[in-house]
């Protein structure tokens, strides 16, 4: 993963910030001849975009794509990819400038403020600039497209935590996840969150998330043995979503309590082939996929727009108190889903290239 | 990361598999005239290497590291990088041909063995091949040649869990490390290790752990806001140690379960400059080094050979039963301490590299 | 280089084709805090555009760039870049659906038309899609970025041969350059051009030419010993523009007619260090800036869009002929000498960024 | 290409210099199941060596190549790759060290002693370090690996200029190659080659050459229309050896003086498909193979250790004169041809893996 491109054979290059004329990204490396409409993008776009309920930031952002190139009819008069590289753009439409006067010269705690002029010696301000979760529209749109290159894979993701709350797995069902704003397969305990969240939004405050990704259909074979391990790429990928403070694939940390005739998942033949009694491994094993799901789980942290006041400096070293006024997200664990579903899914397509590439001769 | 290449200025490239000729790593964006001399590497080697308490493999493995190119005297007479590759290399001197009829044609669960096989259409049943975690000595000479890289970053870990018992964090001490077998800072938990784990290894069977790396003296800017993250590219170099199946940063999974108030850190000034009250961040906001201590934490799987049956599939697909007898690590996790310093030390010599190239002109 | 992306820590990825809705870059590793604001890119950018002379194709791009992303005003109220990423972005004004019934099934010899569709299975018949001409206007709004980085160095080219007629290089003049319409610096020759050029273009003919890019002022130490060689990366960057046939670096071909008294430049001391006699190594030495002026020449071949037909074959298999009507560049060389300039600066810049990572401590 | 790593699929990194203990490369992606021996290998390797005729340096170097990981025997017994890195070495057997008082503290014309110095704070005298020609060795192993990649692919080369005097192309024949000592395939050039070089040799001049390599059974469609183009690409490799300051590809230089209806290779269909009438693309149109031969050619300089003095200054900065006594090469240009063959054997290997990456499906 280089400053802002992510993938060897399937790349995503991203730009954009927060209050900037757009964000969007250049998808290099698709294959060619695959059906894609801006509406295909749309769909998955929408998925992440706030404002859907009073548990997500009121901001309101159409967040239209545009596909800029990289596509063309083709003789049957479908829409398709060329090969080419495919840029995305999504326009800022609501850029007016805020009044920013009251933190412009403060280092908000928990936010990208201090280091992000520790780095480059200025700080965007304006909406937390490129570290602003604004720019995870753009690996969505990215997954959008990586979905097309997987076809045979269904790439899942679900709410499976909220503070020290987790789901009842006995209750998982994935049809759930799209009936509650909490993108949650627990049906009794998203309607528990819903009181629970309610609560902590009042008081201003905030809450963390565990979000589980499941990828489904995808073929043994998948990785590398050490450092092109898929694992050590889905780590990456999902560690760099913002607010992620921890990855963990199939049985994760758990592991670690485990001895290893519990932990090793057993083999039987099946009717199509092999198939495993378990699966603690997250569907990989020595960085390779074994054709069982692949499962990775990742810790989203409370926002730290909070109303609370909060102790900090500003930029001349003074000290002195902040509180972030007006719209925030509550549990930012929430819209974290769509994203890792489509950096699970840019991961994989990724692989599956990089596996054709290698071995398919 | 690409196959079995990481990082981007300072680029770190390893071969071998536990029955070649040999393994090693070239090192490649190395800084010239940095002091380096085979005894450095060497004294990290020896941390690594197995067979020196009875909680560890009885492989003999001298594992004496050579340098091939990338150092020569300088005026003074000290021998130095040159600025071109170092070219590292460990011989394999124990690889006469064991027998290895009995599982050569079995996967064993929890192994790479069917997802090789899967992957490449053949598979290295000596050791494991390209899987085996003798390959992990190729980083921890890596990881000697980043750490002159970085000589004012102190890079240490220590291993804070085994099974379900976690270390009492009041009574850590870094000198007791190097003083038990198990790279422990607790010392009575240690001692309660050494019983817990001979049980283990007498039942032949083994246990997870986690590790904790900590690296202190890190300036504030190494990173970026969005895909080169710091944390991003820890997770990536962590999650390809061998067994690792999660990792996470500062709070990590706990921040889930915390409020917006607790989880940000306060800032303060300090006599020398800004100042945490905290370190939930895990000295990093934003992808970006606080300048706090670098806190990184990964789980480390049981290891799958022991010495109770397991059932599984042969390469015929008959159904069977395999055990793997003799020397094995009941806790893998214990010889991962220094490899996980050395990733760590090689993530942060690449980004100082990085943010060099990018500000400091 | 990889499919649209080039450079290391200065990082430009292009995209867009000749009928899409636009083109553009994003340029990634950027340093924060140079001054930079679309008019600084336009300048450069008019330079290439078309229709400013008969000599040129007759189309009307006004090729106005925008800069999506990655800059903001600073205290001084000045637009500067922030170090993240720089997308630029040009909109096809001009994309009306012309009529290719003629053309879309027919391989135009000498164009990428026929590898185009082997690659990928489909052709972008409309301009030659990505193959197209005018996707060199995201490589000079790149490299109008890249000026900023090196602003102590001077990257300029010109057009030294058409056909078979050199300059006389004791007539150059810099100033010559931007007073014709052939970016020549050979007053006389730019004259006989004129006439020449006329009757290949009413002939319907085209013909080809060799540009030359100078550097001035690059410090010493730039580049690698092997395959970081700056001349190597100089190659790919001026052999990676369409219609480009051959590169060569100082004496190039001459040398290899040399023997190694001639071509060996001596060095003296001069009042400021030390001075080459000559300059056959045109400023790189084991692929390592001199200190010298770096001097790079490349071949363009002629455009293959020419009055006369040409015996070719179709999509069917069958054998026909074509011919390329309407507006056409008679020699395409001219509109290369921009474009060279900037993929001159964005190589110097990557390496001068690469350089201090490795080598500022 | 980073600095001293190759390719993307195909990925080659390569270490060592003249007087380290060894040097040598990983070649990294390559696919599995292949039948690849040391002896493979040193066929290539052998080729290349010095001291075999009176026309190269009488320096004696085996170079005996090591397999050091990434090969395993197969169920037939057959040494096949594995799919895993493949570590290549070749120990420096005479590393003596040679009294090089007279030349350590002075700049040799044409070397990179100067550059090499400005760049890295140090230089390594003792044969040129890195710079050193030696390194090639490394290059044609990887070439040999390459080789099994592409077995439908012939890469081939010869020595078609010697200082001002080309072969005569009507005389070309691939069997005259092996027959002299100049890869030469014009049997009476080689003869007149032998007396010319002669003359040069016993004066303790050096002469500049020109090498020509040929790829028959590409297939279309390899390399990508713009900056991953295979001409790019190729550009790139061939500039990366030592001493090469010019690069084209078919037509080349030449091109530039062509007029349109003579440099577009007509198409015509032949019986197994589309045939071009010539072959001025050099194989290559729009960066893109056509299925014609890939003809590259490649411009070596004259050595700069001459035995006539030169003037030049030292490390203090006074001037002096230089001279360089004892074996060297009196024209590189005949080694540089298996170096040749083995660059374009990678870049070939390297874009077959990437084309299937994204087109197989």
């Amino acid at each position: 993963m280089s400053f802002n491109t992510f993938g060897h054979m399937f790349r995503v290059t991203t730009f954009g910030e927060s209050h900037g004329v757009a964000l969007g990204c250049v998808v290099d490396g698709c294959p060619p001849r695959l059906p894609l409409t801006a509406e295909d993008i749309q769909l998955d776009l929408d998925r992440r975009r706030p404002g859907q309920s009073r548990f997500t930031t009121q901001r309101q952002e159409p967040d239209q794509v545009k596909i800029l190139s990289g596509v063309m009819d083709d003789a049957a008069g479908r829409q398709v990819t060329t090969g080419t590289p495919i840029a995305l753009m999504i326009e800022n439409t609501d850029q007016r400038s805020k009044d920013y006067s009251d933190i412009k010269d403060k280092y908000r705690p928990g936010h990208a403020d201090f280091t992000y002029e520790a780095k480059y010696g200025i700080r965007d301000y304006r909406g937390g600039g490129r570290s602003s979760a604004r720019e995870t529209a753009a690996r969505v749109a990215a997954g959008a497209v990586a979905r097309k290159v997987i076809p045979d894979i269904t790439v899942r993701a679900a709410l499976v935590q909220m503070g020290p709350h987790k789901i009842d797995r006995a209750n998982w069902d994935w049809a759930e996840v799209a009936r509650n704003p909490f993108f949650c397969p627990d049906k009794a305990k998203a309607e528990f969150y819903a009181e629970y969240l309610d609560d902590i939004r009042k008081n201003g405050s905030s809450i963390g998330a565990v979000v589980e990704v499941v990828a489904e259909g995808v073929p043994a074979g998948l990785g590398a043995p050490i450092y092109g391990k898929l694992d050590s790429d889905l780590a990456s990928a999902l560690m760099s979503i913002n607010a992620v403070k921890g990855v963990e694939i199939g049985a994760g940390f758990g592991a670690a309590e485990l001895h290893g005739e519990d932990n090793a998942d057993e083999m039987r033949m099946g009717n199509t082939g092999p198939v495993f009694l378990s699966n603690h491994a997250g569907g990989i094993l020595g960085g390779i996929s074994t054709g069982q799901a692949v499962v990775a789980r990742f810790a989203v942290k409370p926002t730290s727009s909070i109303l609370t006041p909060r102790r900090t400096i500003d930029r001349s070293g003074a000290e002195t108190d902040i509180l972030t006024k007006g719209r925030h997200d509550p549990c930012v664990g929430i819209r974290a889903v769509p994203v890792g579903e489509a950096m699970v899914a840019c991961v994989l397509a990724d692989h599956l290239l990089r596996h054709r590439g290698q071995n398919a001769g």
